[in-house]
């Protein structure tokens, strides 16, 4: 079995020449919240959730973006009802939300 | 199919209050190494590999650590010759390395 159950990676680049980063659209502040309500949850940790930062995932044109694993289903997402579908729908009940894939 | 054949993440995390951390292990060298290696390989990109960094991976005690997707296999690493063992034997032949799992 996986270490944890669902691992979150939110990419937190940021790129200083103004192309397209996921940084500069909220990601620190998404990664938080969806970290802290997995917390509150009651879902973090070994067996369970993790919610992570990463460095660039490489699809900046996409993003922002965030992959799950190790289901490897990847999501955009533009505010908190985005990151709350994503949690309560994918991370808690195991379906993907094909609205936010990419 | 999945984005990345290998998704490879390699905990940066820095503890400044003197506790166990894999940023205290020469992660960001070895994490760049093995980025550096793969691209020479002309194994870097989508439906290959990419090596990223990531926040804390919450396994430091055992760390320094790196997690293989969508596997879901982690590993410890000392050094050079172990970096280049993970890439050599799991991302290029699919193998896992039994002697650096944790």
């Amino acid at each position: 079995m996986s270490h944890y159950q669902h691992h979150v990676f939110f990419c937190m680049n940021v790129r200083e020449d103004g192309t397209a980063c996921c940084g500069h659209h909220d990601a620190a502040e998404m990664q938080q919240y969806a970290k802290s309500r997995i917390k509150q949850m009651g879902l973090a940790g070994e067996g369970k959730i993790r919610i992570n930062k990463s460095g660039c995932l490489d699809r900046c044109d996409e993003g922002p973006c965030v992959v799950v694993y190790p289901e490897g289903v990847w999501y955009t997402y533009v505010d908190r009802q985005d990151i709350d579908e994503i949690v309560d729908t994918h991370l808690v009940k195991g379906e993907v939300v094909e609205r936010l894939r990419i």
